[in-house]
């Protein structure tokens, strides 16, 4: 086996290992967001999740490999500060900050993933793969700016960082 | 004191300790690259990182706080993912490739930090905060693109993944 194959596999069976965290991370991150539009990127992107899921295990299936994955220490690190966040606040506009905070990490862990495995997978002439990953990788950064958007709010409305700022207590 | 200046305060104590630990474990990443560009855009990024600690440092002058910061587990696991790489391949171009794919995903964390707080500052009305943590997010973003160059290369030079991948073992 070639050694760039074997890095992209390795990586592979980290990612998805990472990903199927965050689906059972996700529940939970919904429950504790008090913003409806924050609850509501939650749900989609663990809908999201659970077909990035598919999509890496058919990359796995065009292996000929099982996707058995191999446990991935950052993402588990990163669903940790995601708890602690939840457990260290009640529900409020700041506990929806620090969440978007800690998503929006656990979003770009895993667009830095997706590009370079994208890229593996181009060098590696695995024109699906390529595919398949360009797809999760377009959902993540959808996904990423979705979080900036509720956090920043816009002209219309405030956004969580705003209401997590009361002007009357300045 | 206001919630998000809470919020951000204690983002910022995680972030001091993550470049600190960064400009730690450098060193070892400058040692383990094979390519020269690759160990000199190590080698940029660990004066630029020494740089950015005294940017935080001025902001918790600001704030007249001391600097001490508070154990980011993320940047350890992140780092450990780095020392386990080296660990893993001997110097090649696969070793490359696969640090440059640990390197992007502590830029990558890094570049959501600073986004965040950058945000934050400017909610908070911490004009030169603001600019500082913008300074150093602009440094994050470009370490990253100088990286996946290096990993691309360009149609006048091979980039280190088709290094990696060399055609006679096709």
């Amino acid at each position: 086996m070639k050694s760039l194959k074997k890095l992209f596999i390795s990586e592979l069976q980290e990612l998805i290992d990472a990903e199927r965290q965050l689906v059972k991370a996700l529940p939970d991150m919904v429950n504790a967001a008090d913003d409806k539009s924050l609850q509501d990127a939650f749900k989609t992107h663990l809908e999201e999740t659970k077909k990035q899921v598919t999509r890496l295990d058919q990359i796995f299936s065009l292996l000929e490999m099982d996707s058995t994955g191999t446990s991935c220490e950052a993402m588990q690190e990163l669903i940790q500060d995601c708890s602690e966040t939840i457990k260290g606040y009640s529900k409020s506009a700041v506990r929806d900050a620090a969440l978007i905070t800690k998503a929006q990490c656990i979003e770009h862990y895993e667009i830095s993933i997706y590009g370079t495995l994208r890229t593996f997978a181009k060098e590696l002439n695995m024109d699906i793969a390529q595919d398949l990953l360009q797809e999760n990788l377009d959902e993540e950064g959808k996904a990423n700016k979705t979080l900036t958007k509720i956090a920043e709010g816009s002209l219309m409305s405030a956004g969580i960082n705003q209401k997590a700022n009361p002007k009357e207590n300045e």
